[in-house]
């Protein structure tokens, strides 16, 4: 559990710092015969690169994938995939500020508790940049998904108090803010002007939908997939907040209303008519689609004057400057995708031992 | 990750089912000369034992644990603690109804679809029962952590609509719904009145504060405390949502607003001058108070008519009657409590190898 | 880690001291849907129960395993199964001597150092009565494999310096030693008569081929095949090496001799013309039977004076009496059985999801 | 188990082909703090490095690592090291005769066998190259270890059956093939002279002798120190026997014989007047010396003329010309001692949480 590895069929590791000499992932237990290209990969690293809109960081970062392992002739081996994207936009400036004190909000402060000192260039290893890793991973992921028929569906759900009140799914892709609801977005980058402009900034949620898990995936006690669905979305550095379904509205539910009625569908087949459940029930899929929201707080780095104190031991006031997305929900996106697709794939993996028939179907024929 | 198995160094695996012989748990790594007695570990169970108020299912089980393994002359070992609570309570009532149809809002129908059959007595290993391995094994985390210096405070803090608006902890131990405000308490048995009047059942919202966690423990990555807090939480069956400090409504604060400040408190140590980070910064205990709230669904199992399918692929109407608790809520209340503490304590032992320097003293002196 | 779990997918917890309450083992991720019994589980613990000659310990213990969980209907139901031997032979004798001090050979002092005390009845956890959860979980693991075509065959090739010279199934289960060659048997006994007339005792050199195990099975770099072997073998009580194949001999060999040359069936299947290898090639298996040996020690406790010191810190003499096998290599038999089955398995298991074209048959179909 | 990671809390993940882009290592729960130089990874390398004799292939390979993360200001920050060692001796020669058939002793079949296909370039994932990110990982281990006043001695015991009868540890580094004993050294020169010019290869024994384990390192029952050794042994390619202390001569051996004395040192402290346990004793290290031994199979790619076959099925007679090495034990005799480094390491970090002593104590100061 020493803490950058995550899954465990399919298992990757990330490494690299925010202004180290690049951020990587090794992905193990990726299945053999996977068509995979570096193209495949990008697509998905896009999706987070900085500099996209005037809503993210104006940094200037390639982010081009490299792949450096466990492909042979365009395909997957079975053997360990490495990925590394090299940082080329390294600047050799001054952080002896930054290092001096703990900025409110970040992991300064709890990375020296924990091991005595950090690499304070950049937020180092709590940086937004560790999720390329991630995002890298998922891509492959989500690939092998779809393949099996299933798709995954992330969009911005709110900005501060605006809410989308319309689903297109053409449209996440058309504006800046990932939202599905055009009058949202525009709604929504209003009120990010006005943070802008009062050098604050604003949180939001994610929404993610899961489209054609066959039911039974997951497992009853401490390996559910909606707890390790949490588990994935809360190691998101700036995630407070995880429900499934109807999430906290269940506490004002009553039980009538809150179960799914199950239903016989024309050609055969168990379905349910609603789906508060968010397609997870004891744990395990049941056959609807997977829904559930992400809560994401405010860019810490705001450029307002705040209170803390140095490492001296002294209280003092800072005003970060710099290149900070005003919002991280947007290019938080695709992380919350690729780290519900790792989990999905993890699970479905696993879930092929889970019956005798199944086991003796594999090895007898 | 076969499901029955969580922890790192303090690992715990639970067996059983809600009609077998008997539910139990085996805790591995559990470190050697805690002084351990059973009733360290019945004190919890008493708190989920069914029959303590009308709120909960009138079902008569005694559920007094045995140590089976693990503690000699009154003190752990260090090798594996076995304990185990029989189920005396067996009815050899008929369960063929229950075995030939899927109710809803419970794991029948996913269990069939994953294994092809299921133990259908009781819920089988999906029934609350299973939770009495968790909270025996969660005793003796709570026991360590408290000589460590830590306390866990968990309560109900809303049941459907009703929230508390006070609070006092010896209020907690006082009401059967373990809410620690009297008139919040009061409100709420009168809405569960009403919910039994109307053969339905309700949901709520449980909290947990822990105190005393030092700076530094949980992982920057993966592994961070909170994510594990999460899958922990989500892993308890009704369990919808998960929130870490201010959660969800970070999506609707600003920077400024949502970042804790640091100051130096008068004996020149580090601490912060609000928490909405909710004790976690960067996945890491940042040394303020813990505190996480989970969204508990209403009892699936209600008396009023529901639709549902039977094995035999027909629409059917069923109504589910027999001892079922009309809220989950307050006896999840130690099982909430059950799990934090076995998620704070692993992260606390994996934490002890994180500097060269505590190694080093560690070994050297 | 917490060293009494092994196994991934079919993962296995085993708990109990030799003179405690019981000796369990939980087995999580057993597959749905096998027939499973009692007696399958007994006639495994009954090839290690004491008292089947007078080369075993004459202790009267029934080992009569109870099925808690895991098991509906006849069958298993995909959740942990929970096994159990009460100890009923735990004789109220006074210990006080064996507390006192450090018997050489023994786990008693570096139990002491790596915990600051221990159970010291009959050997607490390092008692070969532990082995009990193995041979249970063994039991069913071979259950599977034999269900997939796979078998084991396990028996004594050494005592001292007696060696099987000839090879007979059946021959196996007609002698006290579990030696396929009754010749070597009677000589075996009398060497051990010899050892129990000089108050001391002997060791040997177990041998298991399994047959029938697919190629590709294994990983290539730290879960290789035999690796996995190595461990689960020396994780044995008195095991002190581990070899496959040709093992030590191959120091010995050349290039040229040791390889095994392929050749083509005729049923056009790719076979080896030797076995040098002993069934593993860069750690998955190659089709042809996996052969390895362990070296057994002899039983340390003995009748016969040594010299070791007490708890206070003086050098003492002792001799140890009691009821002790003279060697331990004949029960041990089954044990390793079941260490090698549980590896097989498990590593059968996770390869179901080696190709992306066995995952898609897997979920499309 | 995806089988690329190694170790629980010192955990390891290795990636890379022999004719891929690189081959490199993530080491990640290495504790904070420790000084880490490019140098301190390169003098391992450099050890086995090929080209260092006639004995091992003529390849020119600098085999130069770079840290890619994880280490800050010249000590580690406790977050993944990122190690690679690109290749740069890729010739674009063809490959289509190796890619075409199954070298006897290799695992080019076997891994056909479980994905389908492989990357047949030089041995792929299952090269000797591989063992280059253990090697540096191994590196780091070792340098903590000797923080802890533990050394590691590694050297060739045997090759073929010239067996050294002497130990002077400075002769070790002082002939190509790492023995200690000059003599022998030149007796296997001879060997392997003869086995060169016989276009044969040879195999041998390496010996590992680790002083300074404190005892009570490792632990009970599945994760017993030598269980762990044994695995990290066999994990290394040409490895096909393990064995501690007496090794497989303890099947000769009495209890009598076999058993080490404990007795007083005059420093008051327990030490065993013998060392036949090889420094373990039940999983746990006795505080004597660990020692251990190796048997490594003869290179398997000789020129010699082989039978085998093609992937058209066809009986065929091949010879492997090229550049390989007559013998792999005195390259491989730094991989051992890396293994053991590595196992060792995470057994004492693992360690640090047995006692409530030693966790109240952290803790509380």
């Amino acid at each position: 559990m020493a803490g950058s590895t995550y899954g465990n069929i399919f298992k990757i590791t990330t490494w690299g710092e925010s202004h180290g000499k690049g951020i990587g992932v090794v992905i193990d237990g990726c299945p053999a015969g996977l068509p995979l290209s570096k193209e495949d990969i990008q697509i998905y690293l896009n999706r987070r690169k900085p500099g996209q809109s005037r809503y993210s960081t104006p940094r200037k970062e390639d982010d081009a994938v490299e792949i450096l392992s466990g492909v042979f002739e365009g395909k997957t081996t079975g053997t360990p995939i490495s990925l590394v994207v090299f940082n080329n936009n390294q600047k050799s400036k001054d952080y002896s500020e930054i290092a001096s004190y703990y900025r409110p909000g970040h992991a300064d402060y709890t990375f020296d508790a924990k091991y005595g000192f950090r690499d304070y260039r950049g937020g180092g290893r709590s940086s937004g940049r560790e999720t390329i890793g991630r995002v890298a991973a998922g891509a492959i992921a989500a690939k092998i998904l779809k393949q099996l028929g299933i798709t995954l569906t992330t969009y911005t759900k709110s900005i501060g108090a605006i809410r989308i009140s319309s689903f297109d799914a053409d449209t996440i892709y058309n504006n800046p803010l990932y939202m599905p609801d055009a009058d949202a977005a525009k709604k929504a980058e209003e009120y990010l002007e006005k943070c802008l402009s009062e050098s604050d900034s604003a949180g939001g949620v994610i929404e993610c939908i899961i489209d054609g898990v066959p039911a039974g995936i997951g497992d009853p006690v401490f390996e559910k997939l909606d707890a390790n669905l949490a588990k994935a979305i809360l190691s998101i550095g700036a995630v407070k907040g995880f429900e499934i379904g109807d999430g906290f509205d269940v506490a004002l539910a009553k039980g009538t209303t809150n179960n799914d009625s199950f239903y016989m569908t024309n050609d055969h087949t168990v379905a349910k008519s609603t789906n508060h459940s968010g397609g997870v029930l004891g744990g395990m899929s049941d056959g609807s689609k997977i829904i559930f929201r992400a809560a994401v707080k405010p860019t810490p780095s705001v450029a307002s004057l705040q209170k803390t104190v140095n490492k001296s031991g002294e209280d003092i006031e800072i005003s970060i400057h710099g290149r900070h997305d005003p919002i991280i929900v947007p290019r938080a996106v695709v992380v919350v995708e690729s780290m519900a697709a790792l989990t999905i794939l993890d699970a479905m993996l696993f879930n092929m031992s889970a019956k005798m028939d199944n086991i003796c179907n594999f090895y007898k024929n």
